[in-house]
């Protein structure tokens, strides 16, 4: 079947935490989402600044009035969210991911690490020993339903309070094919974006290593570069 | 700076080789740059099988009476062309390569090609040695100036004359920024091409691994997907 928006599930009421949400990526997802409305918790290994975090993102323009979000630690926001992005660096991602393994059996996790190193002439993959960030989460969270997705969103244009719309679409990598409606949902949240199907875990290392070719195409036409799947 | 055609060099005098320009990617691409005016010289290994193939594609449907293609044995096509578009199956590559080693010196060298293997559950990404297909041409064509390119572009798309417009951006890798000039001129010859510089050879493993997963994409929508880069 064609991409078709009108048949993506219910997902407002899900609490969607974000682990690293702190972070430029983590936190500008975390915007966005509670900017559509979708109650949303911020992770932090501090709680503190992770309250910090969600107290400046409630004062954004553009938040509604009512927006649900508020901030905790990792083990917290991993144990009172629905659904959790993990939005940390790629250097700290199997340490925190490891140890959120309880909290987040049974749930939804969503990685939108990407592994990346940067020499003098830029941004190149790195090799991981699973495959891939997300093939490690999925490793070491057998209890919990993991997917690949929001690889590609760029932090600035998450960030700027002044863009109404992000057009691209989130490439979602998963084993099943349930989330890619869930996820789906949730990318569709924010406006202009879509989340496509893009295959099984085994083939997530080239989305996350994609992101290096976006930062090239950046560099080179002054952009903040996404993609678009055409004819679906 | 961002994307614009209007700089783009004029390449209508090239003559294009197209190496395995009788299997399914390298045929499409053979007629759609005939189509629009270009040059083009079909290569295989055989000249008699390439001369039926240029014969047949003479008598599609909107090529243009004074189309000029031909076809001619790998070696003949590589000396007497300008560009040289590498489209033979994965298996194939090192050898083919290796072998037009003199006939491509000087040569602006082309690959598209797309190292995958398939199992029960679809395609995945081979690893390769030098990294990427390209990076193995490069490393067998050290006095020619190589390039991946054309890596995602849909072979039935390309061979149905009813097609008009492929709306989709050719991701160009290389190490010699004048070669985006001249290979994203080429792309933008096929109506909706856009030719995009997307990073260096070292970064060109992702953009042939990620056909794998526009095959899935393809498969679970009905589709002939491709990317477009958005905010370029």
């Amino acid at each position: 079947m064609a991409y078709d928006a009108s048949v993506l599930p219910d997902v407002t009421g899900l609490t969607v935490g974000i682990i690293g949400g702190t972070g430029d990526q983590g936190r500008g997802l975390a915007y966005r989402l509670a900017r559509a409305g979708q109650p949303v918790l911020i992770g932090s290994r501090s709680a503190a600044r992770a309250e910090q975090a969600a107290a400046e993102l409630r004062t954004l323009p553009g938040m509604p009035a009512d927006a649900t979000i508020s901030g905790g630690d990792n083990v917290e926001v991993a144990s009172r969210s629905d659904v959790v992005v993990i939005a940390v660096p790629w250097d700290g991602h199997r340490d925190t991911v490891a140890g959120l393994r309880e909290p987040l059996a049974g749930k939804v996790v969503v990685d939108c690490v990407n592994p990346l190193g940067f020499d003098k002439q830029g941004p190149y993959p790195l090799r991981v020993e699973e495959g891939s960030a997300v093939q490690q989460a999925a490793a070491l969270l057998p209890d919990s339903r993991v997917c690949a997705a929001f690889n590609h969103v760029s932090a600035p244009l998450l960030a700027d309070p002044e863009v109404d719309r992000i057009e691209l679409d989130v490439l979602i990598c998963t084993e099943e094919r349930e989330l890619v409606g869930l996820v789906g949902a949730l990318a569709a949240r924010i406006p202009g974006m879509r989340g496509v199907y893009a295959g099984r875990l085994r083939n997530a290392h080239q989305i996350e290593a994609f992101t290096a070719n976006l930062i090239a195409i950046n560099k080179r036409y002054k952009a903040h570069a996404g993609i678009r799947v055409t004819d679906i």
